[in-house]
């Protein structure tokens, strides 16, 4: 199945539509339409249908889809039918909360090595992983064969954490720094600006009412 | 300015392109057309006129527009020309990230209250504001003029939290926990789910090449 360029909006819900089924799933329910995803997950059926058709047809005309089947199917595109090996670099408050969230593991994100620089940090646990040096970056990467990094490091450090990520073959980076990166062409980046959660909120509180 | 249901990919981008406008003006760039901004900020030049569609016709064809302007309208559309007080209720590993977390205060978004419920957490200091117990929620909320409240509490707390939240107020809530929660109308509520962000990647290191 060949996907082109799918607008990361779009990606976003099929993440949300996949938690539903799942739900669904667990509650026995066999077959949805896309009016049922709609209503679970507060998207227009004509949005949840356009965002499955860039995927192809895989529901049945009258009967919908099978819960499963379209759950399954979603997994795959979401490239959630593996396991992801994910370094941490930066223990701080966040880093450990990002360590410690269990969202991640949910989803086959698996949190392999977290590396900090301060002394004191170093070789605390957050649950069963402990803060290693950041001299060990190259080496835990490699090993464990890490293709996504998450930079939660000051700033001043994102840049440089981030050439040695990518430089050791990491393929995706989640930056949480406020520091705009760069990285080729071919790795994936992803600015995470936790302030945007709440301008959606103070947009609707403004406008909206 | 009347404003309707605006997507909120489209309120998400509006904040980017803010934050770009922003960093011209501090660079002394009095003018910018619909592609610059594009370009600056990885989105389509058509998507960024069909997002500044929504709110009228600020620019001057050929001309573009004013990057101060075009600021002030964004930061107003997005309800940051004031400041909003916010409560953060739960200061553990998370809770202290986001109580910590510069880029709110950036954004005109001030975290006046800090609550828990462990004694051992509670008069510890984040930052400038020391943390509080939980009883004093209804409190703070009142004599604050508190209308914005992120919930970092375990998911069997999170309910409990929002409805004093509602009920004493609070018009918004950015939710950190993995539960659903349940909230009336009037009251505007975002789900922040961290794993999406990853399953962005994955999608990405997945299916895009």
């Amino acid at each position: 199945m060949k996907v082109f360029k799918i607008p990361e909006a779009t990606v976003m819900r099929l993440s949300v539509y996949s938690r539903y089924l799942n739900q669904l799933a667990r509650e026995g329910v066999e077959t949805v339409s896309s009016g049922d995803i709609a209503k679970g997950t507060g998207v227009s059926s004509a949005q949840v249908r356009k965002d499955l058709a860039y995927f192809g047809e895989f529901g049945t005309r009258g009967v919908g889809y099978k819960v499963d089947e379209l759950y399954n199917h979603l997994i795959k595109i979401l490239g959630l039918d593996r396991e992801w090996n994910v370094i941490i670099v930066g223990a701080g408050k966040l880093g450990s909360a990002l360590a410690l969230y269990q969202g991640f593991a949910e989803r086959g994100f698996k949190i392999v090595t977290v590396l900090d620089v301060d002394p004191d940090i170093i070789g605390t646990k957050l649950g069963n992983i402990e803060v290693e040096p950041l001299e060990l970056l190259e080496e835990r990467v490699r090993e464990q064969n890490i293709t996504i990094g998450v930079i939660a490091v000051p700033a001043s450090a994102a840049q440089e954490v981030t050439d040695r990520l990518v430089k050791t073959g990491v393929k995706a980076i989640l930056n949480f720094s406020p520091r705009v990166l760069k990285v080729p062409r071919e790795v994936v980046l992803r600015n995470v600006d936790l302030s945007v959660n709440l301008e959606v909120l103070s947009f609707n509180l403004a406008f909206n009412r």
